[in-house]
C-alpha cells in the first residue's frame, strides 16, 4: 500500500461524518445487525428484519394450516416468476424475463446449453466451442466443461481481457463472470457482449457478484442469458434459490436441458409429451423450495424506494475509504490490493493479499497467513472472509455497511498486522 | 364398488376399534393438525411439529447471529449427505450412500445421465436407449427425454409390466415409478431390477410415492440408483429438496452432468479442474438451500423409533378399510378404484375414478365431475385431491391418519355422490 499515512483520529472523524451525511445510513434498520462489522455479505447476506416473522408464517400457517391450499391460495405456485420479477429492476430487467429457483450451478448448465442451442438453431450449426473465463468462479466452469461434452463442443478459457481476441466462428456460447470472486473486478458487460455478438454467438453471464451491488443494465445491453445467486448482496439467506433471465424475444427458442413439469405449458395437465411454457417460466424445472424461496421474498422489500444506483454511489466510496484506511494504517508492504483502482473495474469488495512471503509480522511461529489473520480478525469483531491461497475478501454492502465499519477493519487489521 | 353394505354405525364402531388397537396412533402428535381429515400427504406432508421453532433458531440464531459461521459451526456444509443419513435407514440404505438437495426432477437428470454413461462404460459402448416407464409421473418423461437427447440415446416408453420384454443389447438405462403417481400400483422392484440388470443396464428408481410409505430394500434388491422427494411421505415441507441415491460401489464411477463445486474433491480449493469427491457427496451440485433442507431435518424427526414395516402394515390397514367403507357407502357405480386389491400391488393411496360419464349424481347441471367431487369433500373437512381428468386420489399417511379419518372420508364421499 502506499506510504501515505493520516491520523487514526482524522480517519475515524471522517467516517463518522461521511456517516452522518449518508443517506442510505438508515436502511441499516432493516437488517438484524449487532456489534458485528460484517464484511462479509458478499458471501452471506445478512438477516433482514422483516424474514423471520414471514417465514415463521409460511411454516405455521400456510404448510401448517392451509397445506396443499397454499399452492393456490398463498401463491406458492407463481413464487418463482413473481419474485423474478421483484429482482427485475435491481438488474435493469423488464418483468417476464426472470424466474428463481434452482441454484447458480444448475442454471449455469440451463443457460449455457440452450446457449449453444440457440446459436446452431440461429445457423451456427458447426459451433463447436464454448468460451469460458478463465478467472470464473471454479463452479461455472466445471459446468461449462460438462455443457460442451453434452452438446459435442470443446471448452476453451479465456481471460475476460482477451474474450475479444479468442472469439470466432467456432464459438458457440461465452460464459463470463460479472465481477471476479476472488480479486473483485469488475468486467465489462456492455463491451463484451457487443464484442461476443459481433461473434454471432450468445453470452451468458454470471452476476452472483454484482446483483444487487451495483447496476447490471442487463435489457439496456442486450445480454441474452444470466444467471445470479440471491445469498449474497440480495441477502436470500443461505443456499436461498438462484435466478435466472432469458431476454424475451429469446424465450420462445429458449430449449431448456432440463424441461421438468414446473415449465410445462399445462403443468397439471399431466400429458406425457414435454410442451414448454410460453415465457420466463420455461426456465422452471421442478417444484419450488417454497421456504427458502419465499424467505427471499421477504428479504426482498429491503429494497422498497432504494435505487441500485444510489447503493453503487455508495459501494465505491466505502471501498474508497476502505483502502484509504488501509493504505495510512497498515505497515507498508504487509497487504497488496488486488482490486483495481479505477471504479470502473471495481465491483463491491476489496481482496487484499496477505502472503507469509510478505514481511512477517507474527511471533514466534513467524508470518502470520491470510487464514489466520481472517481468523484474528473474526474474533475481533471484524468478518470478512479467506479465500485459497492468500486472499482476504471484505465485502462492502451499502445496505447495511457504514464508514465507522470500514474504518474499524481496517484499524483492527493494521493492529493484526503490526 | 361391490354390493356389500354396511350399517355405517358398525363401520364407525370398527373404525373406533382400529384406532384404539394402533399402536401408531400417539405419532399424530408430532404433527400439527386440526379436525381436517388430510388425505392429500402423498403431496404435501402435514407440519410436524417439531418443525417452527427449529426453522425458526436457523432464521433467528444460525443466519441472524452466526452468519457466515453457521456454514461451519451449525452444519449447514455437511446437511446434505447428513440428512441423506437419516433418510437412508426409511429406504433400505446403509449410511453414505444419499445425498438430498435440488429437485426431483434435477436429480432424475444426474441419475439417467450417469446411468446411461456406467452401462458405456461397462463395455455397453453401444448402449443407445433409455427405457423409461410409460405410466411416470410427467416430469420423468420430459427428463428422461433431455438425457436421452444429449447423450445420444432415442427413448422408448414401456408399461411397467412390459419392460422384461422391451429390455435388450441397446437398453442404455431404465427409469421406473416404484408407485405410479395415478392409480397408486406398486411396481415390483425386485424383479424388475433384476431384469434390468439381466439386460446389463442400470436402473433408476424413482421413489417419490414409496418413500416414508412403505419398504422399499434400495440395498437388498441391489439398486444401482434412485431418486425420490422428501414432501410426501417424508413431511419435509413445500418443495424440500430432493435426494440421489448412488450405490456404493458405483460411487467411484458415478459422473454427474451437474459436477457443481459443492461435489468437488476440495470445494474451498477453488481448482480450475474439477476432481469429484469420493462417496455420495459427488451427488451434490450448488449450494444448499439451507432453510428447506434443515425443516426437513427437523421433520425427520418424527421417524424415531418408528419402523417402516409398522408403516406399513397400517397403511394398508387403512386403504384396504377405506376400499370396504367405499363400497359399504357409495352407491354402486358412482365410483371405480383404480387401485389394485392385491397388498402386493398397492402403495399408500387410492385413487378413484369418478367420471361424468359414470351415473350423474349432481342436480340441475348434470353430472359432477371428479374436480368439482374434491372441491366438495375439501369444504367438508376431507382433503384430497384430483388428477386429470377424472381421478380423485387419497393418501393415507399412517403417521397422522386414522382408521375414524378414513371412514369420515368414505361417509362424506358417499353423502356428496347421494
Amino acid at each position: 500500500m502506499s506510504e501515505t499515512t493520516a491520523p487514526a483520529g482524522d480517519l475515524a472523524a471522517r467516517a463518522g461524518k461521511l456517516d452522518a451525511e449518508d443517506e442510505l445510513a438508515a436502511l441499516r434498520d432493516r437488517f438484524v445487525l449487532d456489534d458485528v462489522t460484517y464484511l462479509d455479505g458478499n458471501s452471506l447476506g445478512a438477516l433482514p428484519a422483516a424474514v423471520p416473522d414471514r417465514v415463521a408464517d409460511v411454516v405455521r400457517r400456510q404448510w401448517g394450516r392451509l397445506r396443499i391450499r397454499s399452492w393456490d391460495e398463498s401463491g406458492w405456485w407463481t413464487a418463482p416468476e413473481r419474485i423474478g420479477d421483484r429482482i427485475a429492476p435491481l438488474v435493469g430487467a423488464a418483468p417476464g424475463q426472470i424466474v428463481v429457483g434452482d441454484s447458480t450451478s444448475v442454471n449455469v448448465f440451463k443457460a449455457l446449453v440452450a446457449a449453444v442451442r440457440l446459436a446452431r438453431e440461429a445457423g451456427g450449426g458447426d459451433r463447436d466451442e464454448i468460451l469460458v473465463d478463465a478467472t470464473t468462479f471454479p463452479t461455472d466452469g466445471y459446468i461449462a466443461r460438462s455443457a460442451a461434452r453434452l452438446t459435442g463442443c470443446a471448452l476453451r478459457q479465456a481471460d475476460p481481457a482477451e474474450v475479444p481476441g479468442a472469439l470466432g466462428e467456432r464459438t458457440a456460447a461465452v460464459l463470463l463472470n460479472h465481477v471476479d470472486y476472488r480479486t473483485g473486478r469488475l468486467h465489462d458487460l456492455p463491451a463484451l457482449t457487443a464484442a461476443v455478438h459481433a461473434a454471432g454467438a450468445p453470452v451468458v453471464w454470471d452476476l452472483c457478484h454484482s446483483a444487487g451491488a451495483l447496476p447490471v443494465g442487463l435489457d439496456a445491453h442486450g445480454v441474452d442469458l444470466a444467471v445470479g445467486c440471491t445469498y449474497k448482496y440480495l441477502n436470500g439467506g443461505p443456499g436461498s434459490p438462484a435466478f435466472l433471465y432469458v431476454r424475451r424475444d429469446l424465450q420462445d427458442r429458449f430449449d431448456s436441458p432440463l424441461p421438468g413439469w414446473n415449465s410445462h405449458a399445462e403443468p397439471f395437465g399431466m400429458r406425457p409429451d414435454y410442451a414448454p411454457a410460453p415465457g420466463a417460466v420455461r426456465g422452471r424445472v421442478g417444484t419450488p423450495d417454497i421456504l427458502s424461496m419465499l424467505a427471499l421474498e421477504a428479504a426482498l422489500e429491503v429494497w422498497d424506494g432504494v435505487s441500485v444506483e444510489a447503493v453503487r454511489a455508495k459501494s465505491l466510496a466505502l471501498t474508497d475509504f476502505f483502502l484509504e484506511c488501509v493504505a495510512a494504517y497498515v505497515p507498508a508492504g504487509r497487504v497488496e490490493s488486488l482490486t483495481p483502482a479505477a471504479h470502473s473495474e471495481r465491483g463491491s469488495q476489496v481482496a487484499l493479499r496477505c502472503s507469509p512471503g510478505l514481511p512477517p509480522s507474527a511471533g514466534p511461529g513467524g508470518a502470520l497467513t491470510a487464514e489466520e489473520v481472517m481468523r484474528r480478525l473474526t474474533e475481533r469483531g471484524v468478518v470478512g472472509d479467506f479465500r485459497h491461497p492468500d486472499v482476504l475478501r471484505f465485502g462492502f454492502t451499502p445496505l447495511y455497511v457504514g464508514f465507522a465499519d470500514v474504518e474499524r477493519a481496517a484499524r483492527v487489521l493494521a493492529e493484526i498486522l503490526a
